[in-house]
């Protein structure tokens, strides 16, 4: 296809009809409309042989996975995702299929969370296929919640389990059939993620002090609220939830599943940290919509963000988690 | 640098204040506010080995280049650009003396425009640098201008002139430094240009119908007006505005200045159309401004999209043009 062909399709595909969109795709610029003005934005962006292959993902779980990271972004700020640009770069031009399967897969997830594809651009990328998501979205009434608000004594509270996207990882990078089909839960939470948009907006009405997602493992994201906050935290390796598949997987092939849940990363899971008060508030909230929410410590004065061992050692979390360019 | 040093070094750059900016570089997502609500929205990528080469470029040149391909994209609805986030990949951990003066051209371009940075993401790529920049801008007062508006019997009026920034890319791709001594409005027209921002607006007021910039050449470009009007068009070859630097240069290495124009992109010149008495206001406001406009033609019924040569034949410009993907 050429570029203006794989426009023309993007369009074509999205063109469910969705308040806001002044001008969608096709223009120079989309011109969507924002209710009261204040406008959350981020961007997030993704490279074949980086950050997946095709050999374990599908195309159309590409497409999914891109967007939900878009998308979780918005909600670690406690908005509502309203409109999304996709960049797109082939190294060499995609015939309709390939395009088709991985649009789906974006429209799938984009439209599970109300949210328009209203623009992008298309070109030709050196090496493989690169994905990048703009979304924005309107902040909660209460003022969008940020890394830097954590108060000293506030509990740190996490969605769901941490772990899950690694062990599905593990799975898919080993190639066996079997775990796959043992463990669909844990391969499915890795190639098909769903931000937690709705539990985000709730937690900031329920009052949560500093909010963020789960992209890089509990290590740097936990450590991004201390440095942000200008505090410590004490966290208990014991009170980390973790999902049964993954620990019967974890046991069942010899991985440390503490290492999965510090340092895996993307398992777009929040955390937060909240008052005694706001945090059982939060809790309940969740807890009434199907998501559990644990209590994985307290933040200090610091200067440490501590994790305390089963075994009784401490650990400092800002030395683990994921950066593109660190070494070792 | 790591990721983590690197989004801390273009925090600490990109840190002039800007009204609109509730919350900068450095959370899960940025938050602007923009009175009124209604927000363009466009997105724009390049790649090393692709859009440019770093044998060719300096680093800083090519952080503006991306950055003002970025704002043309608004200024072609009319709009005022406010704030980009940019998308920066590296396939090997940048040292800080390359990310700095990278950034530093990014910002030079940007607050030329008044456009602040508030946000972006940074990761590792397969191969060599890649930038996306994401910008988002005001409509005019009197609406986004689109691609869609033009009227049978418009005139096509045309900013500046075309073919300089192909012209340098000549000067450039051939090594020759007396070349680039001799005609620095050419290299600098390829490697620094500037979005018709100010323009953008004064035409939108000045009511023109339909407007894009020329990012892809003059066929594509108008072609694109004349798909989305439901119209075709005829413009002469004599009525395209070239510099006299750029046919001298076409001259002396016996290049074709019209195939330079018609297919070489990147002028970020913009393109329009308007009724009489608009395209007689409008020339009026931008030459007060120091901006030329030059009379292409005029929309019709169509289908074709016509071009008139020198020596009386006729071509359709929707054959030309610049696409990723089109073979040969």
């Amino acid at each position: 296809m050429t570029e203006a062909e794989i426009v023309e399709l993007i369009r074509s595909l999205a063109s469910e009809p969705h308040p806001g969109v002044h001008i969608g795709i096709g223009d120079d610029a989309a011109l969507f409309h924002f209710t009261g003005g204040d406008v959350l934005l981020s961007v997030d962006s993704v490279f074949e042989h980086v950050h997946f292959d095709l050999e374990m993902y599908g195309l159309s779980d590409v497409g999914w996975k891109a967007a939900a990271a878009g998308l979780s972004d918005i909600a670690a700020m406690g908005g509502q995702p309203t409109c999304a640009l996709m960049s797109l770069a082939f190294d060499e031009a995609p015939d309709e299929a390939r395009v088709r399967t991985l649009v789906c897969g974006v429209l799938e997830m984009l439209s599970s969370c109300h949210c328009a594809l209203i623009g992008g651009d298309v070109c030709r990328s050196k090496a493989g296929l690169a994905i990048g998501f703009t979304v924005a979205g309107i902040p909660p009434p209460t003022g969008a919640v940020r890394r830097g608000g954590a108060r000293d004594g506030d509990f740190i509270g996490l969605t769901g389990t941490l772990g899950d996207s690694a062990a599905g990882l593990h799975i898919l990078a080993s190639g066996r059939e079997d775990l796959r089909e043992r463990f669909t839960f844990l391969a499915e939470a890795h190639l098909r993620p769903w931000p937690r948009v709705r539990e985000g907006g709730l937690l900031a009405a329920a009052g949560v002090t500093a909010m963020e997602d789960v992209s890089d493992g509990l290590a740097a994201d936990l450590s991004h609220i201390c440095v942000e906050s200008g505090l410590g935290c004490e966290v208990e390796e014991m009170l980390i939830p973790v999902s049964n598949d993954a620990i019967e997987l974890a046991s069942e092939v010899g991985a440390d599943i503490i290492e999965w849940s510090l340092s895996g990363g993307e398992d777009y899971e929040l955390i937060f940290t909240a008052g005694s008060l706001e945090f059982d508030r939060a809790a309940e909230s969740l807890a009434s919509h199907g998501c559990d929410v644990a209590m994985l410590g307290t933040m200090n004065a610091g200067p440490g963000c501590i994790l305390k061992r089963r075994d009784g050692t401490a650990i400092d979390l800002r030395a683990g988690g994921f950066d593109h360019f660190r070494e070792g």
